[in-house]
């Protein structure tokens, strides 16, 4: 039944002293190594690197379970009941602050991207008028690809040179973090600012990108950044929160910083609470969730107040979210009961085409690490999408030849007046609808809409094309029918798609939340206009809107595969409960085609990068497994009083790189295994060192300090390598005595425990490190992330990913 | 600074066989017992039972955590990916078929509500044209109450007489059973039936009540059934989803149920999710989430489309849920940021009512506990508090001289129509909206509302009583500015605040939301008037429906305290997101300023039936206590291979009533205490016991049938009384092997891990029974639930419950 495929083991061992894999066992000679090794390092490897069938040792994992030593127990109780009341307030505090922080930055690049454009259309229009009698209009299209690619360059260049991690939507790198992968770099303040340039700078260049998806990457790390009360790269510290310094405490700010990044992108707090959730959390706690709700609602607020204020309308809070769907009335008969079959049908379809995305992507992203990975390739990758999207766009808008009449809801709003957007609009003419954006320029874009046409008409790829691709989504949701030409939105459809697919994975700053939502958006409508065609009833199959919408669904469904959360967010987005349960079927669908054939996109990425991810459940077919067969074995173990010497041996040792220790005691001198009795971690040795904590000293300095969890926290987040730490000969010498910074009750489980069961409390608890024992509680092995999150279900069955130290 | 009170030990022993307490300790006379004993079956008792001071023993738990033996892992093993992908399918089936019955049965209430309400209306009128001449008014307001006192005597008298367990809105109820206690017959088709009749003849009846709360009930019930593919008291198996029959997989599909029933009640599918995870899951999983979801989707649909289909508009999906708030409008300016201190003001009275609402009724309570116990004068009370209400409606119409003009909008309404409801109708005339949801019945009302008042006048004091309280909510929210007088709003609050406090506990079935939101949104649009008064600025205080609905939620709030899926449910009720933050803030003063005095009302009501509940965390000044302490010592265990005549006897023992029984291994004969093997479960051992699986008898009967899993499977969940099954002296001295049966991988911890920690460890994994193990994995402890739930943080630091058998 279940297939496991044989480990294939090579016998080299990693050399490299950055990477730090945690709690893999030490390898004794004859025990078979479990590391293959990849030396790209030594040139273009012979092979290409199947990533996404390794899993990389170089990820450590979070701490989330506290480590109740001595000093952690004596804190909590000299704490009064007034003292954690207070504790309590200042994560409310600390969330409001996130959730502040989050709308402000989506304001701010709000309303950088629209000043931007429109100094970017201010200099092609002048550029027209100048030229409009000398190179005719190929010059202005030139110079406005150049402006584009520009853009795109300085965007491409900040993160490839300074930020490789700003790269994409950064959805991966939350998702892993929630789970409890520390990714490098992830979460600190260089990244954010690294990708609100980046992320301006690629929507400003015009590529088929959205400004969503990075929000949650920034939300999550300003709540990293606030929650600590200090800025390590700033060297600034404001000793406040500093309760807050552990991984515990900082993960459910980060989640509560990603939920505020969605409510802010899509006005969907309650959606966020829900990413959050699906992504991250392993233990529901209550409070927690109201107070990620908290900063969500928050930063909804936040984003709406100061976007009301930019645009002259304060106190207007009725647009939450970077992107609104307009509001979808329900007055009318929203749908019927027939017409579920049909979206069902729409959401095979957008799992198809998304599988065909995430497909071409992963291809790729595999040709990107063979032969795009030096930053100067990638930046000019970028620059080239750039203007061949720009070139694209032309050349569609040239060569079709889909004029519609400028009816008479245009005529009246004619001329161009600067509009805000408030949802109502929805039926404006789309040159007004664009320029409302771009309050600054003026009338060029409609140059370009009625480009190639004859007066009295614009041209409706154009529309589709030049519009930012929110406002494009929403025209797809609300136009009224016969707006759109199906040939052009079929010829859209099919070039935004490849576009869309080629641009994500870019190293630029950029999500594809919106672009997959137009391109559904576009082929949900061509669906409803070719429905309305066959079938001569007219009323109910009219609106194409709303196959628009449930298209938008299904091809965003099929390319990231999120269920809950996402029907959420479009729920909420819309302002419609109505629509609620197509979406979710049409999710459900999509989900169901699509991991047929793929993952979802964000997941590919997280398998290339070989992040070792835990997801819900051990594989169904698992129970055949147990602790015994999973867990590292032999064990690196200390005992309770240990010398310092063979401590920094270990410890210095990069073959093995462990990060937790069991400590033992040994009833008989000489009894292997040996009885446990805690728990330690390579960061709280390290301290220990550094601060000389020997039992020799102890004795000849009464005076000394005690170490207290103060310094533990100050060395948190970055404890220094082994390597910095100098340990004299005669230091080496001494003792460490382990017994009260150890946790005396680390979690155990029998060696015949079943995979679930194992599963089940390590992700219950967000365990790092579970000790396996023997019926006399000795120590037999140890169970990392890593060894559980090797077993996968495959094509074949279980299947069994190999280690690599990279 | 934890100040831990004394435990206070009766030394008495309890003598009721029906009691089963849970994995209580073996008390061997030299320890301390812990029962308190209440004597009330021997008379009254001489001092009240502060309830709330005990734990009662006499709830079970629910064994939400596998007990992973060896039939178990063979059933697992043997079952393919196929299989399981066929029970994901089906747990799919069984959440759609509990989304689709809980829908019809909002239907059904909703449905015969408006019936009967019509029939009863026509009886009323027939009346008045008969004695109009003769004698006047008061015969028909006789004739009312009476009626009125009818229909909830029918009402009390299946409750108190059939399923006391019916009684209230069934909340506090699904709230043990989803934190994991078994609530005697709480799930049972005879406990749906009454539910549902009683709540519509209170309803009916005309109490200050709501069918919302009940929904939810019922929408457990409904999963409970159909997930177990059978029904006990119709002694009916299906042979279907037999799988499911153990406490995990019951409890998430009664998670789904409540969710319907939430999502059913108010139209909200995503507060039904939340709404379920915030009382009851532990462990966050994906695909459960996704399950409840899907329920509460159907659910909704469902409802709404048979509706639709009842009120003649097929199709028409945009009114879900038994209450709808209406739809507000967000064109406009919704509020402004200076509003917010008045919503935290007007949060704060909420919380101030709702405690003054709790306190009452807590103490009503205390009263009804010690003397309207007798089913007789509880179906009286019901019926003195029905009369009292209808009696008191027409003494505050006839007092009130609040008659309002007929607008012209009430005019070209007029002559009545019968309207189906939908949200663009709330500014109908008064009339005409009652009417429209009396099908049947005629013009009467419009008497009721002329009653006293001139022509072309209405009495919107009659509005205000005699709508159904749904309606009513609606009109606060929603009617013109200046359709209500204040002195009629400030009487009707606090008339209606006394009659909904003495209905809640009465014995009928019937919720709190409805009266609750009623309440608020009349103080709340009190509130708006006076201020729109007080300030001499016109537009945006003008509209006191904005404060009618702020004062509805901070009452709720202040009254049962939830505050996460509140928020939700009142956001989608009210389909606008923007008044979000807040409602949000306004529910989260009201639980502040609420819970300042006294708990939320389901809260109180658990507290006075002792159930052992455990809440999110353990109490914050709790590091001070270890398993050590918490752990009930010793423990009974039995040996790997025990004598029938020990289990007998140990199961027999009535004085214990244990649950769980560690099994354990004697290294050496006569050691104390014993290594841990596993743990097996009273219910196992009956199964054991009545299969008569002894060693010697599979010795001699080689080819009898090994014992399965779907022998236990067939016994759940009502194992037979220890005292039901006959065992032989002679086979009393056989010996039972419980290798294959009992869980070899029980969690352990040792005796110093703290109590924060256990309860983690305890409140992740649904656990039932933890052992407690000494540094060698000897059982030296047990927790349980009780164990746990005992201390909680008082007015004077950590305090401890006692323990008691009833």
């Amino acid at each position: 039944m279940a297939n496991i495929t044989k480990k294939v083991s090579w016998s080299s061992r990693a050399d490299e002293s950055g990477a730090t894999g945690e709690g893999t066992p030490l390898l004794n000679g004859s025990e078979q190594p479990r590391y293959s090794r990849q030396d790209s390092l030594r040139g273009r490897p012979k092979e290409i690197p199947h990533n996404e069938k390794l899993l990389s040792l170089k990820y450590e994992s979070l701490d989330y379970d506290n480590s109740e030593n001595q000093l952690f127990l004596e804190e909590e109780r000299r704490m009064s009941y007034i003292g954690f009341r207070c504790l309590e307030i200042s994560r409310w505090v600390v969330c409001g602050l996130i959730g502040f922080l989050t709308g402000l930055i989506a304001c701010f690049i709000d309303i950088v991207v629209e000043t931007l454009a429109g100094v970017k259309y201010l200099v092609v229009k002048e550029n027209i008028e100048k030229f409009t009698e000398v190179g005719g209009l190929s010059i202005s299209l030139i110079l406005w690809a150049v402006l584009n690619s520009a853009f795109v360059m300085v965007g491409a260049v900040i993160v490839a040179f300074f930020e490789p991690i700003a790269a994409g939507s950064g959805i991966p790198q939350i998702k892993c973090y929630l789970n409890g992968v520390k990714i490098p770099r992830v979460v600190r303040l260089k990244t954010l600012v690294v990708k609100v340039g980046g992320v301006i700078c690629s929507v400003v260049g015009g590529l088929a990108v959205g400004k969503e998806g990075p929000m949650i990457h920034s939300g999550a790390v300003v709540a990293a950044g606030v929650s600590q009360g200090r800025s390590t790269s700033l060297k600034k510290d404001f000793k406040i929160f500093e309760y807050f310094r552990r991984d515990t405490e900082k993960r459910d700010f980060v989640s509560a910083g990603a939920a505020a990044g969605v409510s802010a992108a899509f006005g969907a707090p309650v959606g966020g609470v829900l990413f959050s959730l699906e992504e991250g959390a392993s233990f529901w706690n209550q409070m927690l969730t109201w107070r990620i709700f908290f900063a969500s609602m928050i930063s909804t607020f936040t984003l709406n107040f100061f976007l009301s204020i930019y645009h002259n309308n304060t106190g207007d809070l009725s647009n939450p979210g970077l992107i609104n769907f307009g509001r979808f009335e329900s007055d009318s008969v929203a749908y019927n009961l027939y017409e579920i079959p049909l979206f069902i049908a729409m959401g095979a379809i957008g799992g198809l085409l998304g599988a065909l995305f995430n497909v071409l992507n992963y291809w790729l992203t595999i040709f990107r690490i063979r032969y795009v990975h030096r930053p100067c390739l990638q930046v000019m990758e970028a620059m080239l999408v750039a203007a061949v999207t720009a070139t694209v766009s032309f050349a569609m808008i040239y060569f079709s030849n889909d004029c519609q009449p400028l009816g008479p809801e245009h005529a009246e709003e004619y001329p161009l007046q600067v509009h805000t957007h408030t949802h109502t609009q929805t039926s404006a003419s789309p040159c007004m609808v664009l320029t409302s954006s771009l309050t600054t320029s003026s009338c060029l874009l409609c140059f370009f809409f009625f480009l190639f046409c004859a007066d009295g008409e614009y041209n409706s790829m154009a529309t589709a094309f030049f519009n930012t691709p929110e406002r494009s989504v929403r025209s797809l949701f609300h136009n009224q029918p016969g707006t759109y030409n199906p040939l052009t939105l079929g010829m859209f459809t099919l070039t935004y798609f490849f576009l869309a697919c080629w641009t994500y994975g870019l190293t630029v700053s950029a999500g594809v939340f919106i672009p997959s939502l137009l391109i559904g958006a576009a082929w949900g409508r061509l669906f409803g206009i070719l429905l309305a065609s066959i079938t001569s009833s007219g009323s109910i199959w009219a609106d194409p809107g709303k196959y628009a919408l449930i298209g938008a669904a299904a091809q965003l469904g099929g390319i990231v595969r999120m269920t809950l959360s996402l029907t959420v967010i479009m729920v909420e987005a819309t302002g419609n409960v109505t629509y609620g349960l197509p979406i979710m079927l049409v999710l459900m669908t999509a989900k169901i085609v699509g991991d047929y054939f793929v993952e979802g996109l964000y997941d590919i990425h997280i398998k290339l990068q070989s992040v070792p991810f835990l997801h819900w459940e051990a594989p169904a077919t698992s129970h055949w497994l147990t602790a015994r067969e999973v867990m590292s074995s032999p064990v690196t173990c200390f005992n309770r009083i240990e010398k310092v010497g063979t401590i920094v041996d270990v410890l210095s040792n990069t073959s093995t790189n462990h990060n937790g220790f069991p400590v033992v005691v040994h009833v008989a001198p000489g009894d292997e295994p040996a009885k446990l009795c805690g728990l330690i971690l390579r960061s709280q040795l390290i301290v220990l060192l550094k601060h000389k904590v020997f039992v020799e000293l102890a004795r000849s300095r009464l005076t000394q300090r005690k170490l207290q969890l103060k310094d533990f926290r100050d060395a948190y987040p970055r404890f220094p390598p082994i390597q910095s730490i100098h340990v004299s000969q005669d230091e080496r010498e001494c003792m460490m005595d382990l017994t009260e910074f150890m946790n005396p009750t680390p979690y155990t489980v029998p060696q015949e425990t079943s995979l679930p069961r194992v599963f089940k409390l390590f992700r219950a608890l967000g365990l790092r490190h579970l000790v396996v024992v023997d019926d006399q509680n000795r120590v037999v092995g140890l169970v990392t992330r890593k060894d559980l999150a090797r077993y996968h279900l495959g094509k074949h069955g279980l299947e069994e990913l190999h280690l690599a130290q990279t």
